[in-house]
């Protein structure tokens, strides 16, 4: 479970509350018009701008920015290292056993297809397709939100244009103008916050997730053809571990002395 | 038929007209001369910036962005299946006959050109081409949207500045201010619904579209060549899954099992 | 000669006045140090932007925008077709005679490469970087239309900071201020009417044009290399044909089946 | 250590100051509220936008901002030439003892592959890879800042709403809408200084060095692959100058002379 | 010496001055606080964003702007020619001689390349790095011009803030509130001046200047390597002439013409 993200909002919240109530009542803060423009407008332009499906499909996306089962690139190393050194001392079809423990589906796919006696080629091939389209639909979840970033200030706006024009047209008494304008600003208020409290880090969130997903894979490509190619595991480690940080090397070479201890 | 963008599109005219009629009247938001320049100088701004041909093709833009025939990547890779077992079984020439049942001409003109023994470096070159021109031509409609969501909220401020400069010029009593502001800001209004409730959802529906659109065509490319290379259908499967979301997979082949039930 | 951007042009100064005259006085408008500072600002900072021959080329830019004859795709297709036969029939060196007639350098440049023997390697090489520079010439005269409609409101505001400072400073009457202010913003207006009447419709229509011709160009290019190669006529057309859409397709066989009759 | 970026950052703050305190007083620009909504903000979306571990990471990713040992290209030139003509004398295997000295991971690391023997496609693969993660990890890094440089002026605006909101929504006398005013703008003027003064330099700073760093790197990928292959050390040498600047050029030569000597 | 980069900031200063004494006084534009905010806050985040040796070289790059001795390409074709025909006639050591009364460092590089005999993979690379870097270095000049036409009008806006807050802080009588209203918009002005007079026409002629300087070079790289191939000085003309406008050529032929008569 990401606990940034969470702990992000929530502090997001409290800061907007606290400084809202410093000089003012949270209570002129809600509008139900304001509301339904700001938020019903977003949403609507956000349904027209893409199929049913896609949009139905943000719920999840949604589920997948807070709950998930990190897949740390170390251990994905060491994963592919052992399944180097079985495959070295007996045989790639040894593989097919071992693969069955395996959660990865995707790497679970990779030893399937060597198993299986695949051409490297189209084994290459056949992993990154599924790699490009994956990152394809990767961005088409953030793309929803960066559209609601953009659409929520608009409709903001939109909706302290429709309070202005409303006010401005029946002007009976000047000391109704202050509180007025205060309801019509309110509007902007929501198209900020949204867009900038919840829509874009969301996206943001997502595209850094989604990055790490991908490169995550891209380590088991490399590593699974290595392994058909039966390169030496010494040899796969250090290629493998150029993918990481440096520091996260050094981390993962004491894990393993200590696993091996 | 696109249900999305109908439903959003209504649904924002709802939420503005709502949002409008809690605290003013509707009435005040008609303005014959702020309709000339905001639309009319977003038309004329559009139609100055594309040739003629272009902009008169428009029409047709919108239409396809409401009414298609959606046509699915399982399906085509279920076709594509099909094909291949028939050239498998009885030879290329066997494809010109069944062919003739298929609605996608792209399919159809691939097949053809596989079943005259046309080289296969050039089968691939002359369907990308088509892609690559296809895609272009996509890009073409879109970008007219794009262009009228530029245009019509500059025309918005150029007509509320029109107003404040009309009004500005000739303040006879301070009592005239409001509603002569109220008019002068019903422009910008204009704009900015046009651009966020019509002219962006549509160029996004249509990037959306031509995506999908491109991805259907880009499968049956790598099935066609797969085929005149002879593969293993088995494999052409595994392939063409590659192109397509894990639970579309998992879809597909249920259906695959219902309709061999 | 290019209507649309005739009619759009002339529609947007419609819209526009009309609108101004609806509620105040065209004559309003005109403010001679508006216009020192909007479009002599505009002009000067364009003019500091490129070297003075780009600049001064603006003009033939323009002029380009307006009066060109159109190439249309499947005349030129038509044509290749053409020469593909001859040289077929008669060989490379009777494609010599044939060119005198064409009218397009291009065209003739690379008929008079293939008779005079080039290395086809060469040809494309030749033909390639010629589109390339095409290419970014025709970047170059877009992009000073860019540069000045970026800079045109950014003028109009500077005239408006400008008649905004002097009225402040020495504010007599408030009377006085409603006046002030409209002309102040008068070059606001002027910059944005200059930037997307006049400046970004011309940008995107050169844009547009420069897409068509460079297509244009690049059909020649493919269709010279296939007739040095020798290829089939009917291959070379079915090639061709890819570059434009389905519909002009069409069009272009119903064309050439009238010629024939 | 970095000394412009020093230099700058007390620079603009000694600018602030001096031109508030020319017409008014340093402490109204003192607001706890405003400091809470525009800094608490930005920190809150800032962190809900990326995983914990990246975000704690912005601390060291500060201090390399200011803190780091420069490492100049023409120096790295120097010491690969000084390995070339030791490969040379000596052999490949004599780089071992040499490159104990070396203070560079990345050198290090290439040398030790290029002495145990590893082939020169896996040795660039190797290395370029490490390289590519490097710079990706480089780019997250700025991205931080540049995410925090656009949250900014979005609270800060955000705040002057709640200010205006609130005051407007209660306007007991007018007296007290300049105060209420000026303190709702003070959020708006923190978000812009905390983009413009602070956020901004930085990701702009540890672009540059990011670049600079990578430069570096590929001038020893560059080095090291050419003394695998047993080029000659004044090939290298005319090779790797390439990389720098002319005049950086006449300088290094300079300095081997005087080294020389 | 580039004149329309002089006569564009000249032209620039002229149209505002005018513009602000149609209505009002020059020296009420003067105001030491705003220049230190605007400028003095520009420099300083541009100081903090770039290394010290790339903020002293502004200087050297601002001079690069205004003198240049243009070197054109069609000089350099014909220049080229030569070397072409004396490589011919007298062989690739001749060159040697020749070079020594060449002006362009690169040119005179490559010849000596060539007569060393380098291996012509080689001589590609090593010229065509020296042009990739140099592009980079030309890249980050511009960089800092944009960098600074970025801060300007921030600057700019956070004066304008601090001017408003200092005065509705403390508002004692309504008659003083234009005249600080006016102070206040001073530094808004400054910054958009700056920005649109200034930095962004240095910042675009640069990257003009840039593109036709690399032009110029690769077709420097273009020749050397035919003439090392010894290739015919005609079909190296032929080939070099696709990189300047057909008119250029024309030019060029009837220069050959006269110069040979």
């Amino acid at each position: 479970m990401d606990i940034s993200t969470i702990i992000g909002l929530i502090l997001g919240a409290i800061f907007l509350v606290w400084g809202i109530m410093e000089s003012g009542l949270i209570s002129s803060y809600w509008d139900f018009a304001s509301v339904m423009i700001t938020l019903g407008g977003t949403f609507a332009s956000t349904l027209a701008s893409y199929p049913m499906k896609n949009f139905l499909n943000t719920v999840n996306v949604v589920k997948k920015a807070f709950v998930y089962k990190e897949v740390f690139p170390d251990e994905v190393i060491g994963e592919i290292i052992n399944l180097a050194n079985i495959a070295r001392k007996e045989g790639l079809l040894a593989l097919e056993e071992y693969s069955e423990d395996l959660q990865d589906d995707f790497l679970k796919k990779g030893i399937m297809l060597i198993v299986d006696g695949t051409d490297p080629e189209l084994v290459r091939n056949i992993l990154e397709t599924e790699l490009t389209f994956l990152e394809e639909r990767h961005t088409e979840g953030q793309s929803i939100f960066e559209t609601m970033a953009s659409f929520a200030p608009a409709f903001g706006m939109i909706g302290t244009l429709i309070g202005l024009i409303n006010m401005l047209r029946t002007i009976d008494d000047t000391s109704s103008i202050g509180p007025n304008m205060s309801v019509a600003l309110v509007t902007t208020f929501y198209g900020s916050v949204l867009a900038n409290v919840v829509f874009l880090p969301l996206a943001n969130k997502l595209k850094i997730r989604s990055k790490s997903e991908i490169l995550v894979k891209e380590l088991m490509v490399e590593g699974l053809l290595s392994i058909q190619a039966g390169e030496n595991p010494r040899i796969i480690e250090e290629k493998l571990k150029t993918f990481i940080p440096p520091d996260a090397r050094v981390n993962y070479k004491q894990k393993l002395e200590r696993e091996g201890a």
